[in-house]
């Protein structure tokens, strides 16, 4: 694959570039029957765009998706689902200058290397804009596993020095507040670190965490194609991700067995384990414990400040990033991180299937 | 895929369980041309065994690798390199009680709940023991990386609480410690570290860092097959890894764009970054930089303190693991980060082989 | 992969449905660097358009392609390259009974069997529609494959009882007749087996040959991925097709090793076969003679005769086939086979562009 | 993949040359719960094996099976199943001009040309014999769909002129005669044409038909991974196969609609087809009919008389081959074309596990 496919079953293909006419994602595998329309998709969309709050870029972008294929009476086929969102307010004149200029902290220099070419404007296919295509499959995704209990729910878990409170952790509030921090107080000072960062024409990183409930027990494959494998790689695939935490993640290099170990235990008459360290999994494998991971973003690497840096023919200048561009990742890239997680467990259900011959013969019989 | 291949051009498919017969790997698409015999591979494999240390299992395997296929006169043929390490000190016996009742930390009941069966000695093929195959097919993809002036090297980041200091960074020293620490004063402390997790009955918890020199800027794909997705897939499918980091990793999220940045300068005509916060990547693709990668390993699940559990028939008991155990993982797996780095890296350069045109028309003209 | 896909690294996903709004392809893997514009692709979409001669059906579609991303500045930039058919002329009125009665010789059955619904408009997903995303795909292939002096031509073998004499083949005549047959003679002839077939409300078999020059010898991969192999599958998976020859194809059943035996001599120093029964491949790889191809498609399935057949609640009805459909298949496929032809040869000879060690060090130094 | 992998989810990967130390496979995502043994391969293995008959080579292999991995107490894990075949009977030096010499209908100047560097001995990895390990994995999905009551069975359909006669088709006469043909006039007949080719020092054609009885409606993926252009890559991928065909294959071409599409019928209620023009496959997905294939085999290319063919230094030479070569290769690929079709058969039946719904939400409650 040349990488802009992901899943073996439930495929998603995205493409697009920043400021080309439109940008988009075909998802193959969807198993059929599933009720769905473009309401279903939308407001997944609505969430990754920008213009949610005054800390979000000011580019206003409808990002209405269409359904081109894979629906009929409002129910999947089993064919390919192909979605387009039409490029409505690109300025491309913004970007004229960075066609020779690499800037720091972005993908220009490494795409001349490898392609030789590349296309400036607003980052081409490197651009954030990317990942509407990555929203509106997991989207489906999402639904699809809803209709087994099973819900996925990402959330910004720090901005800056501000760390969500795991007192007031409130998964509620996380929906109600622009910075989707599902603490009220952590969202105010995230408030006060994001003027500051504007006004110092800077940016700050940023955390994102996600649950999965109701994913059974059984999910992922032993080896390479394990569930927090794949889900490593998903999440590590999203633009300015720099580490990814399964469970107590790092933590657990200075903790001991003893403490670190779930007990298991029974739970009326099921087996359950007593603590989570592990986020959800054992052995690759999901342990009906939820799942939790954490994505961390680095800070918006376009910033006002004048930075040092090269040209393409090889001049030293000083850049000054203009236009419209977030100082924090993380709050726009919840939904992504949302849809890639809902992407990669509803395909390893679908690899794994058959992983049971009773299983098999359950369906072919 | 079911999970036992990895790589897209060259891939690799690991087989065989803990107390099986033999386990293995086939290495399909090694370019042909490549000198390799088995004493290519041994001094991985002899890396990656236990009985190197006071404090690693006094399991003996010799581990012995057989090339079957792949090679003639001493050269790769481009055929697949099958290789295969008998098991030669198994002792089932210790196992038995094991089949019936799930240990915390391991994926004895994963595996029963996905598959309805399991290999239930010595972890089966969730066993560590799986590595052998990875650690050999990343012998042949490190010789050959090698041959391009690219050197991927891994060592012991932390034991426990204490962790190398960048002050005494000695990358040679990692290769005389039986830590593979590159820090003689850690590897001495975590000689107490380890002495007390075992006196414990306990074990505690580790990382591993690799740093991949000679890599050329324009390796890695766009979007899902990123050169960090890809390794973070590759590093957290090893058994017991619970977070990856590129470069700065989860600190890049309380940083900001200013401080965060890799400015470009000129050097001798040439585009270099003055820092490396990113470790070695931009937009996924590797910008010329070192590459800078840490994985954190829990402590060992194993451990001979009692610990509460279930039965698989639902009873409630106590468990005590005998047998031969590491106190820590995080050194034995030196090598298998090792490996997977130099595969992932070199898969991701066979399949980028033709990005440009240009490329392609001087391998076919 | 749930089957909209095709290929490794110069890889497809079609989408679209017969009579949805739009139907697409996305195209990755594509090398950078490409001179490229839709005045490259509409010619082949143009060749499979029908309305071209008296025999095609009379649905008249514009199949103007819109390239939506992967393009700058006219030169394809290694992104994916999505391109898109808007539906213009769906009559779907015409299909209304069709939803609840299976059509002999039609994929309606079979997809109800598997996906338990099904979008019935013109066939929905399995309609030969679906090829125009092949077609667009294969202009790329194609132009790209020029670009190395390869060239790929179909043309129409065989219709109804009417083959191409091998004493009048000519290619330029191919070119000229709305059959595509290279031989005036055997078009003139076809005519009439078509007229008489409309006459008689039923339709007819034909087949399609195709000969790629200019490629160069070891393209393709031993065992599975073998170049014959790997084309079998691409022209078997065009609809309507049910066998598949390579050089003397069936034939060779019935000769002997000593007269099927292509022997090898010096030609200027350079070593060529001086016969070309095995059509071009020795052990799945290219030799470096001509490639030929053979597809053979059965008679349109949709006839306005009556036919015997169930609706879906299970009664047994006649029914006779109305609406717009061509008499014979293999004339509109030719351009079909010339795309899948060429895509196929290309991703070969991108997975193969470092079989030799020599190869990758030659772009990575 | 480099060519030595097949298949989704049921995948193989095999390994090793003619003259190794032994070949073998590598079967990833059997399905758990499988009763298996060696038991179950080896006779697969011995039906392949030469030294069958007066008219298969003299080369003596035991082939014993030797299964190293995926099974416990009788049953398979989930866990990737190797199987290793030693060679026991190499004469190399039989081979010591071959390394020099481009043998004519061979692919050891193809490989050269890809390679750069090959193993000469007895054809190396494009060997037949690099069959044991598919003839291996395919015993065990024929296996496998036995037990959902799905029958694959090949057969010799022709050897030179002499063809099987339906009428006398009788498919337990298969397994009583030496070359598997369902009838016992045309294996008489068959003796006499291999006599009269070993006698002139020459090799004849042959092909191979395969029924599979037993298989559902809905197996197979809609556009590139049809069941039948599965199979066609499946058939294709075994030397010196040049044509394959499904259902009536070649003679569709010259029919019409009136006669080629299978009407449809209630028989008990259930839907049945009338005919079976089209071999079982509808729009690439089953029909609930029989599935009919047909392979096609050129003749054994080593032959004894003298040929014309040049050196790899360029010299043109005469070569008579000698050692133990078949006059014909179809009887002994009986079993490897069963074991292909069992493969691709499973393949897709597991990759479609899942493309209602409703099988998932099954699974998974």
């Amino acid at each position: 694959m040349a990488g802009s496919s992901f899943g073996t079953i439930f495929t998603i293909t995205t493409w697009g570039e920043s400021h080309g006419p439109a940008l988009g994602v075909v998802v193959d595998g969807c198993p059929a029957g599933l009720p769905l329309s473009a309401e279903d998709i939308q407001p997944y969309l609505d969430r990754r765009r920008p213009g949610q709050s005054a800390f979000t870029t000011q580019r206003n972008e409808a990002d209405a998706v269409r359904i081109l294929s894979g629906i009929y009476e409002g129910v999947t086929t089993g064919a390919p689902i192909s979605m387009m969102i039409e490029n409505t307010d690109q300025h491309s004149s913004d970007y004229g200058e960075l066609a020779y200029t690499y800037r720091p902290g972005h993908a220009d220099y490494t795409f001349d290397q490898k392609f030789g070419v590349r296309d400036p404007r607003g980052g081409g296919r490197s651009s954030g804009r990317e990942t509407v295509g990555r929203v509106a499959a997991g989207a489906i995704a999402a639904k699809l596993l809803s209709t087994m209990g099973i819900t996925v729910s990402a959330y910004t878990a720090s901005i800056g020095q501000v760390s969500v409170d795991p007192a007031r952790f409130d998964l509620e509030e996380a929906r109600k507040n622009p910075h989707y921090m599902p603490d009220a107080l952590a969202a105010k000072k995230a408030d006060m670190i994001l003027e500051k960062a504007r006004t110092e024409l800077n940016s700050v990183g940023s955390s994102v965490g996600c649950i999965v409930t109701g994913l059974p027990a059984g999910i992922g494959n032993p080896v390479f194609d394990k569930l927090d494998a794949k889900l490593a790689q998903a999440l590590m695939s999203i633009g300015a991700v720099k580490a990814v935490e399964v469970g107590d993640g790092i933590a657990v290099s200075s903790s001991s067995g003893s403490l670190n170990n779930d007990p298991f235990r029974l739970e009326n008459g099921e087996i359950k384990k007593i603590a989570n360290h592990a986020g959800g999994t054992l052995g690759g494998i999901s342990d009906g414990s939820d799942l939790i991971l954490h994505a961390y973003f680095k800070p918006t690497p376009s910033i006002a400040q004048p930075q040092n840096t090269v040209t393409k023919d090889g001049k030293e200048v000083s850049l000054s990033i203009k236009g419209r561009h977030d100082p924090v990742i993380g709050p726009r890239a919840v939904v992504v991180v949302e849809a890639m997680t809902a992407i990669t467990i509803l395909d390893l259900m679908m690899t794994g299937a058959s992983a049971k011959l009773s299983n098999l013969q359950k369906i072919y019989s």
